[in-house]
C-alpha cells in the first residue's frame, strides 16, 4: 500500500534540561495547595523564559505526602506534538514513574494534578482516564481564552462531570499569579497556536 | 523539595513490531473510505490477536493521494500510558513524520484521521488541536460503551462542534465490521480499563 514512511515513526517526549536543573535547586515547600501551585506557576513562567513552550505547567503530587511525582510543561511547538500540553506531560510522566496506566489503581497512594490553568477538552478527558483523584487549578479557562487560546468543545458542566467521577476539583488557587503568566506571555508576543478556528 | 524521582522520567511510545511486519506485506488499496477503514479495522483486530492493546486502531492519511502517513493502535496498558489511545498514536506519529504540531498548517497537503471507533472526550480535543481536516469513523460511541468503555464527559453536540471548526466528519463507515471487533474483544474477556467510574 502507498505509505509515506518506510520505517515506522515513534514518539519521544522529554522535559527540557532546565527543569532538572531547577528541581535540583528547588527548595519550595509542598504542604499546602498554594505552595504546590506556586511551584507550578514558577515552572510555567520559566517555560516562557527558556523559550521551551507555551505559558502552561502542571505537576502530579502524592495525595498523602505531597511529594512531587512528575512535573510537566507545555512542549507543543518544540516537540512538534499537539498533545504535549502541560497536564498530558505531567500525567503520562507520573504513569511512567508509578509503572501503571492507572494512577487510581488499588495499592497506590492516590495522586493529585496541580495545573496552572483549567484543562482544555483534551486534558479534561485525559484527567478522567489517568485515575487521578484530585485536581487543583490556577487560572480559569477564560484567562486562557482571553489571550487567544481555544479551550475546545468542552462540556459546560465539566466541573460536575469530574465530581461525578469521584475527582475532587479545587479552583482559583493562586489564580492572579497564574493569570499574570498568561498575560505576560501575550504581551511578549508569544505564539498562540490553535487548531482549526470555530467559524460559526 | 520532596520528590519521588532523582532523575526526570521521559515518555517513549512506539508501535508494536507486528505493525511494521504487517505494513511491509499489506496490499490494501486506500482509494475509498471503505478501503481505508478496512485497513484500520484489520489493525484493531490484530491488536487484540497480538495482545498489544485494546480493540481500537486509527490511521492518518493524506487527503489528496490517500497515502498512509502514520498508523496507530491502542497501547494504553502495554505502554503504561492512559493517553495512548489509537487516535492519539496516529495523530502524534503523523506530526512526527510531517515535522509540525499542526497538520493543518499552510503548505501541507491536508490530512484525514480514520478511526475504528468514534472518539472519546480526550481524542475529540486532540483532533481539534492536531489540525486534521477530516475524520472518518467506524463504530459508534455506543458500540464502545455497550462493552463497558466509558467515553468520558463529551459534549452531546460533538459532531457539530467539529464541523464548526471546519473539520469534515464521516460516520458509520464499515460500522458492522468495526463493532464486531469490539464484540469479539469483550467475548474473549479483554480488559475493559477505565478511569474513575461515574457514581451519580
Amino acid at each position: 500500500m502507498k505509505s509515506l514512511t518506510s520505517q515506522l515513526p515513534d514518539l519521544h517526549l522529554e522535559l527540557p534540561t532546565w527543569v532538572a536543573d531547577y528541581l535540583s535547586k528547588a527548595s519550595e515547600q509542598t504542604e499546602t495547595p498554594e505552595q504546590r501551585m506556586a511551584f507550578v506557576v514558577s515552572l510555567a513562567r520559566m517555560n516562557i523564559q527558556h523559550g521551551s513552550g507555551g505559558p502552561f505547567a502542571a505537576a502530579v503530587f502524592r495525595l498523602d505526602t505531597h511529594a512531587l511525582v512528575a512535573p510537566g510543561v507545555n512542549l507543543v511547538v518544540s516537540s512538534r506534538c499537539s498533545v504535549a500540553h502541560a497536564e498530558i506531560m505531567a500525567l503520562t510522566l507520573a504513569e511512567q514513574v508509578v509503572g501503571s496506566h492507572d494512577l487510581g489503581t488499588t495499592g497506590l497512594p492516590g495522586y493529585e494534578l496541580v495545573t496552572s490553568c483549567e484543562p482544555c477538552t483534551m486534558c479534561l478527558g485525559a484527567i478522567v482516564w489517568s485515575g487521578i483523584r484530585q485536581i487543583i487549578c490556577g487560572a480559569q479557562e477564560t484567562d486562557a481564552s482571553e489571550i487567544g487560546f481555544d479551550e475546545g468543545p468542552k462540556p459546560l458542566q465539566w466541573v460536575s462531570d469530574l465530581q461525578q467521577r469521584g475527582i475532587t476539583i479545587i479552583q482559583d488557587i493562586q489564580r492572579a499569579e497564574a493569570r499574570q503568566v498568561l498575560q505576560d506571555y501575550a504581551k511578549q508576543g508569544g505564539m498562540i497556536y490553535n487548531g482549526r478556528p470555530r467559524t460559526s
